[in-house]
């Protein structure tokens, strides 16, 4: 007996034991992939890992430009969510990092601040984990597809006319758009002609090199071993043509620089080395005066609120695209801690706020990563850069690092919508043109704007729900869709109109077949709706109203409430009614 | 043919005379009853209009003491409306004036300043008149039955309790609800004997009298002339019983006044004389400082939202209430106009904001009113007030003026609501006591967390439609409504799990009979799970998409779009393509 219970304790331990271990495979998705572990997924790994590295090192500086911080900020914000990604992601292909829509939001909050860009990033932190415990990924639902495709494109043209002044070699023009546009072509007349001859030059190796690429991949027909070498290497270049542009343009600009010409704006001092483990700051000292938490948040303002969830918007965006493309499913909410574990943790590394990036995750995903232990790879690149290759960076020119951001954001500006649009949806212009227009402006507020009339247009069609009236003797209205607060005084306003404010009353029949809710202003409007056809001796009649439906209905003791399974039935009984009134009067 | 001309010419004019006449019509309804108007009327409307003046006046003394302000100010604020609505309203029992709930939403605001107040009613009814051109009366829509409720109970109990303080006759108790509790229970000990002799006196009063009106009213049965006389007093002094225990306190504390005893607290010195007619001020000089109008707006602050948001929530409320019982159709926008031009106008007065009352609209529709004429009486009578009365109403108790308050307000006290809503629809009780609770920290954010959360469960419902799962050996998905953005993620998520992400992947049948919209988001949804059945070689096919929907999907050119009119023929499709497939694995 007692050895029954004791066989008994330990299967019931061996359950428990795989419950917890299932629970924590689902917050930590390396236990899923990890035990499956193989040699051919490390080599790939091994190289998609290294060529994200050689792009994500030369975007990180010039997206820290696009921040208004020094540059080694940007690598500072590269490595932590590679490995943070590795552990808790549940995509393969998405790399964490300093993106430029990222970098341009953070930017309008920050004002060239390192020390408010790392609270930021805490915060941001802080506030994603805390949206991944409650479970509040759902929000994101509430953006819909014109306005993120409103926001995208006009984040490409603000950022890509933001390094028009770095191609340009132009000094001090302010960092709002219109200004930006307004004193670059001004002062146009400075143009440093060795930024823009060098700035261009990039522009059109980059460009060659990205062609190259999509026409010159190595493909499984070619047999000849010279021509297949020959393609990987073409392929490499291609595929790395961001590090290989700015080691280049980095060289000559150092030759200059050693034969004692300044022809081009470098990115100048850097601070070498890795970055100190320590929290951020919580207050700040800027000589002439002390900011304390408080003032700190309030300068933050908006951006606590518009960071994390466009942090979020753009991170889950990508994944859900790499998933489809790949033929897997993200979790929103495991997605959403991975990232605020990411920034929280990176702000004890002085990163600024991070997200999923587009174009690295792309790159990843080609290179045929398996596993998010391609990202160890990346980080460790990124770490070692910071440790040796910081001097180097001080002769990278900007108008190079201008180049890589410009060729990054093109494909982000998609014209073609606007057509599609058109032809497919056309009040689906409305929330786009509204983001893509008001971003120009302010970001946050183009992306609120585009939310806000979405949101309206949406209730707009909850609250005036299309009414099918037609005439079979009686009236009979089809509903289409839910009876809700906002429709309780515009379906009573068309009843009346309709049946009632007319010389001869009439009796109505509601179809509700396509019901599928109802709240309790619609049961009180439904009440008085009922008494008032009463008083002018005309029947109300509902048909085909489903179980849930009628639950609610029966609930309210609605005086006089008729249902019927069809408006057909509707009919007869209505019919079978008159005929008996008039015979009543035909008695009196 | 001149002839012919000229003839059409003046049919055309007289066309359009008529046309410009029927728009005048409607911009200024008094053209439609006065041509009718009659003697029968103009003695109901007699009638109706002297008894709502004889509940105006007390009440007007006593919401002023609500709103904070010296009692002259509720009656400048009482008669502007009665004219304007004359000619500018659509219902003949409505009557605007000041109101217990726009008396304690304005005391928040305006800090016992008449100028403030006067600011207050001058921007009220300008944006209220802007609203009313830009017909945006519809926004009401978005208010729903609970959070009415909920509102107007915790109103009920605060501007009931605020008054308990005058009844036990206690001074410097501060305005916020909790605070008001805690310090009168503290003070508790102060309790004027005199003051609350006569208050609960007056409260007794009030009660019986209004019993007795429920009971007594005049009836057509009764044959004796002198029963009916009879009743007609009781029913005049049970109408009229807020003037009547008003004036009978007030000649009370003029005795002992005389006699030299002070036993009760009086209303004090007022104002004599009508209110000049000038413009509200846009500046205030307090002696100690001067504010310009920007800081007047400030202090104003939310209050420019809720104010006039609120004004014209109460008024249309009580508006459609009496149309609804007494069967007339009001018209929104016409009513907005109305209660602006009515704010607008009445801060030339020195009044303050004011809206529909529903005690005194309930009178005048007791009283049989037949058009808003009966106002002008009612009109009459507080400017007859102001210009002869205004000595007497020194003597007037607070105590009096109190009990008039707890009267008028404890019917909108509804706990009945708790049970109905509990028996109908338990999660529209959220935002009802939301509401309630919220209120009576304030007012204006249990309204704006009322709308916001009746707001949040609509949405949810638009994001998570109710899937109705079935097998058929394929999937049957019906969908229960719009298509709409935010229910994008959920549907696709469905889809995945149910069909794809299993050991095999399965067809499915979207039944969607009861989708009536659809929009771009989720057209580029559709055409991603297109493609991912088409990788995993099984089918999507809608079923009974309406014509207008269907459109959209075809204008999208989605690859592999396959629709049948019905889930029978889908099936069949489905059963059909299995053949072949199976033949064809066969021949394989």
């Amino acid at each position: 007996m007692e050895l029954l219970t004791a066989r008994g304790r330990s299967v019931w331990e061996r359950m428990k034991a795989s419950f917890w271990y299932e629970a924590l495979k689902k917050k930590l998705p390396i236990l899923v992939w990890l035990p499956r572990y193989s040699v051919k997924w490390l080599q790939m790994d091994l190289i998609a890992g290294m060529t994200v590295g050689l792009t994500v090192v030369p975007q990180a500086l010039a997206y820290a430009e696009v921040a208004g911080l020094p540059v080694q900020y940007g690598l500072y914000s590269s490595f932590i969510g590679c490995f943070i990604y590795c552990l808790l992601g549940t995509s393969k292909d998405v790399t964490l990092g300093p993106t430029a829509i990222m970098s341009l939001l953070c930017a309008s909050y920050i004002g060239h601040d390192p020390v408010q860009a790392v609270l930021l990033a805490f915060l941001c932190g802080l506030i994603q984990l805390v949206m991944a415990i409650m479970h509040l990924g759902f929000l994101l639902d509430f953006i819909s597809y014109p306005v993120i495709k409103g926001f995208t494109s006009s984040a490409a043209l603000t950022i890509g006319f933001g390094q028009v002044k770095n191609i340009l070699g132009l000094h001090d023009i302010p960092q709002q758009f219109f200004l930006q546009f307004y004193y670059t072509f001004r002062n146009i007349y400075e143009t440093r002609v060795g930024d823009l001859i060098l700035g261009l030059t990039s522009i059109a190796l980059l460009v060659v090199l990205k062609v190259m690429k999509d026409s010159l991949a190595p493909t499984d027909e070619d047999t000849a071993v010279v021509v297949k070498v020959c393609r990987m290497v073409v392929w490499f270049f291609a595929t790395a043509r961001n590090a290989f542009v700015v080691v280049a343009a980095a060289l000559v600009a150092y030759a200059c620089e050693l034969s004692g010409t300044k022809v081009f704006t470098i990115t100048g001092k850097t601070t070498q080395g890795l970055p100190p483990f320590k929290p951020p700051q919580f207050y700040e000292d800027t000589g002439n005066e002390s900011l304390p938490f408080s003032e700190m948040v309030k300068d933050l303002g908006g951006g606590l609120a518009v960071i994390p969830l466009m942090g979020l918007l753009e991170s889950l965006a990508i994944a859900k695209a790499f998933a489809s493309q790949n033929e897997y499913r993200i979790d929103y909410n495991q997605e959403l801690l991975a990232i605020g574990v990411t920034n929280l943790l990176g702000s004890f590394f002085s990163a600024y706020p991070v997200t999923g990036s587009f174009g690295r995750t792309a790159v990843n995903s080609q290179t045929g990563v398996c596993t998010p232990a391609g990202g160890i790879v990346t980080g460790v690149i990124v770490l070692l850069s910071l440790a040796f290759l910081m001097p180097l960076f001080y002769y990278i020119p900007k108008a190079a690092l201008a180049a890589v951001i410009i060729c990054a954001v093109a494909p982000m500006f998609d014209y073609k919508v606007v057509k599609t649009l058109w032809k497919v949806k056309k009040l689906d212009l409305l929330p786009f043109l509204l983001t893509f227009f008001m971003c120009f402006w302010e970001v946050q507020y183009g992306i609120v704007a585009g939310i806000v009339l979405s949101g309206f247009m949406l209730l707009y069609k909850v609250a005036r729900p299309k009414l099918e009236v037609s005439d079979h003797g009686v009236l009979v209205i089809v509903l289409d869709s839910g009876l809700n607060f906002p429709s309780a005084e515009y379906l009573s306003d068309t009843l009346y109109r309709q049946a009632l404010l007319v010389s001869h009353p009439r009796s109505v029949i509601l179809d509700c077949r396509h019901v599928s809710s109802i709240d309790y202003t619609l049961v009180n409007e439904i009440q008085d709706l009922l008494q008032q056809f009463r008083l002018n001796k005309v029947s109300l009649i509902f048909s085909g109203l489903r179980i849930a439906i009628l639950e609610v209905l029966l609930a309210a003791d609605l005086k006089g409430l008729e249902h019927t399974e069809s408006v057909e039935e509707a009919l007869q009984s209505l019919s079978e009614h008159h005929v008996v009134q008039e015979h009543d009067q035909s008695l009196c």
